[in-house]
């Protein structure tokens, strides 16, 4: 469990060895001084161990992502991903193994051509065969992996430790005698022993391999689980850490945030996640986690404003016309919920929620929209409406109204959200008519085609607002909390 | 920051004061020996602080949930939500404030009459008004919740802290006289000052309160940020500790766990995580962290194989027909990389997966599709297919080949898949006519309705998978691997 007599902290020349070259950013080599733009007086001091403000990005949409289940990626779209990727500003693009098939190598090989800035890795088993075809593509380096959990030792591969950490060390020198980087991964380290897994990492950095990966291949791992093995590892490895986190119980994001806490270098991502099972730590997920963590140096690298396009090509491309699954058409939607780009991520409904984000927005938002390309949306047409936010849309609309008006109105939205569900053209309509009404000689209704039913409904409804003390007592609030004074 | 002097630690009598009167689960007083299913030698020892084995839901999809920027529900589809919940096995639900509207006033007390197991809370405002409207719907308890953060205080409600203190105390108070419990909630906790915070949450616990919660509102919060600050509270207050999470990060099921460990008593979820912006910790991912922890806790409360229901419920009900957005139909679809019930979560697709899964489950699943209801899928139709992934399909569907044939035939798919993507029924297709072909007199094309111009790709890869001296080696390691010995 000691380190090794040769092994420094993680924050020696040749940690994040790959990045002293780099001169780009001030934070890459040596112990950075960590930016701590304290925006909350309950934020985490500075941690020495920390890489949350150097961290890179090994996308491997190319490789997990081609294990989900729904990806069929053909040459010319793993062309498209790939130029996007480097476009983006991912460090590194990791592709399927040149031994799963002919066209995975050639593909491999057409992609190495490309030219791009981002390195470019393939993901293969830790067997001499598969390394040697590797290094024939022009790859500029191999993540070499295998089970060391005794579940993969005694169900997958059956070998011993022995057998791995010798076999591991011919694979590592093979690939540095051809100039290749070589980063050795075990499968399951989470459920592999801790003894065993420490000496095949030390065995492997002793003979220089340039990173040691962890993975948590069945998504177990839980984030201070992470932290400890993480920082347990960098007190005995002197390489960089990359890792991996699949996203079965929900931390897969989480866990790489920990994992960068304890000192890891490089996080596995894939767009929207997708790889085995329901993936690993989604693109998306991470910047948007990272962004709260150092918002200078992830805009530095990464074009966010391409995410969302990113996104979509992903979605689209994995997304096979012909793939009957489980007996229906399956399709890869963006989620409704992802970060960032679901459509929901900078909408605001209840309405003291509207009422702050109209006065300021990081009231409510940890992340900005104009950052990533995307708008926010106040959200005003259901019954948890407030008036500030309706006297705002009423102002976007470029309409004028007293503040008497505007809460009459208000109450109208609500009487009709209580009626049926309002869609926002249908609050506009509302609003835009009640307006037209304050000058008409004749009283328009305020939604087109309502029944005679909902009519009724809504003349109740209305009614019952317009009598509710408390209501108004709470409006009365409001104001005075908004412009500290009384006005009601 | 030290403990007031009537502090005690989490663990005494009134810690998870509500639950000493529920005797149906052995681990909810006092310090609960903590279950260790050391299922893997990397496992964190207990910690008397933990809670994962003796957390209570308070389940918020009809509170946050309608704060979701699609969700319009009407009464009868709230009761329909609540009493799926109730049988789920959900600890509390929660409901919008009656102040809301008059229609969130009448459902609520409608849900109160059910007679659910479920305790029924109600959200609102930290402030007499809403308080006395509350207690009268027939609630066994309420949520008050006011902003503490600078941020807040400055841009939504405008109060001191003084102020705040005080309205806490007078609706803390009022609220006890009525026999009700309370929960007394700050808003953006982690954006608030550490003091104020601490103050408030001391001057509640001293009046009684039944519960305090931290709120992430702003999903900004880390998991470590939030062990600490829930690690920190646990020693200040005597009440047990609600906590909230937003998932703008991507860390809201984490910091539930979190939280948990550090000894937060009760997690606020919601189905899918509907809520404001892209949500809170979903019911589903708390369900599949949770497992990981303690599958027999989790088991004997919830009913697991009904989740897929509960989230298709909820997802239809939030669908409004008529809820254009943003220009568009937006419907509310089970997101792919859902937990547990994503499409895919139970879905193993690369050969080396494929072939351990079908060895033993446990080697690439840490959630057993069976817990839920639901079925475990081997995909085995793409350029990644191993042999063995055919044999055991070769199997399933009934028919005998030798494995020299399986090997043959697996060529075949992996020659088909090059040429196009293939659906599992293309894959049994092919199967099932190489089979036939084996005894027919004359040959059957594998796939009907292939073009000339596929026909000659499918050739050509053929060719050039049979001529792959490296894939053959493998194909012998991998014979090797699974049965102990050479068949090749």
């Amino acid at each position: 469990m000691c380190p090794t007599p040769d092994a420094a902290p993680a924050t020696n020349g040749r940690a994040n060895g790959t990045d002293t070259s780099d001169p780009s950013h001030p934070g890459f080599t040596g112990i950075a001084t960590q930016r701590t733009h304290r925006s909350s007086p309950y934020q985490p001091v500075g941690d020495f161990l920390s890489n949350v403000s150097r961290f890179k990005i090994i996308e491997s949409t190319l490789r997990e992502g081609e294990q989900f289940a729904n990806a069929f990626f053909d040459t010319e779209t793993k062309i498209q991903i790939a130029r996007a990727l480097d476009d983006f500003g991912v460090d590194y693009i990791e592709l399927t193994s040149p031994a799963a098939s002919e066209q995975s190598r050639k593909d491999c090989e057409a992609i190495c051509k490309l030219g791009l800035k981002a390195k470019i890795l393939t993901h293969v088993r830790c067997h001499m065969d598969d390394a040697r075809m590797a290094v024939e593509t022009g790859v500029d380096g191999l993540d070499v992996v295998i089970g060391t959990s005794s579940y993969l030792r005694e169900h997958s591969h059956g070998k011993d430790m022995t057998y791995i950490i010798n076999t591991a060390i011919e694979v590592i020198e093979f690939v540095k005698s051809k100039g290749l980087e070589i980063c050795f991964s075990s499968e399951d380290s989470f459920r592999s022993n801790l003894v065993d897994l420490l000496s095949v990492y030390s065995a492997v950095d002793k003979v220089g391999v340039t990173r040691v990966g962890i993975a948590d291949t069945v998504g177990c791992a839980s984030p201070r689980q992470v932290y400890d093995l993480v920082r347990t590892l960098r007190g005995v490895v002197n390489c960089d850490i990359e890792t991996h986190f699949h996203d079965d119980t929900s931390c897969a994001v989480a866990n790489a945030y920990c994992a960068l806490e304890a000192g890891a270098t490089h996080v596995d991502t894939s767009v929207l996640g997708i790889g085995e099972r329901n993936g690993i730590t989604t693109l998306g997920g991470l910047m948007a986690r990272m962004m709260v963590a150092d918002r200078d140096y992830v805009m530095s690298k990464y074009k966010l404003h391409k995410l969302k396009d990113l996104e979509n090509l992903v979605a689209d491309a994995g997304m096979s016309p012909s793939a009957i699954f489980r007996g229906g058409v399956v399709q890869i939607n963006i989620p409704f919920n992802n970060p960032i780009t679901g459509f929901c991520a900078f909408t605001h409904k209840a309405g003291i929620h509207a009422k702050a984000i109209l006065n300021n927005p990081t009231t409510y938002e940890i992340l900005k929209p104009e950052d990533y390309g995307l708008s926010r949306y106040v959200h005003f047409a259901s019954r948890l409406t407030g008036w500030n936010a309706i006297k705002s849309r009423v102002e976007q609309l470029g309409l004028t109204m007293t503040d008497a008006q505007v809460k009459l109105c208000t109450q109208k939205v609500k009487a009709m959200a209580d009626v049926r569900p309002l869609a926002i053209d249908d609050a506009d309509s509302v609003i835009r008519t009640f307006h037209l009404n304050l000058t008409a000689d004749q009283e328009k209704p305020l939604l087109p085609n309502m029944t005679s039913e909902e009519q009724a409904k809504f003349e109740k409804a209305e009614k019952e607002l317009a009598g509710e003390p408390e209501q108004k007592s709470l409006d009365k609030t409001v104001v005075q909390e908004t412009n500290g004074s009384v006005q009601a």
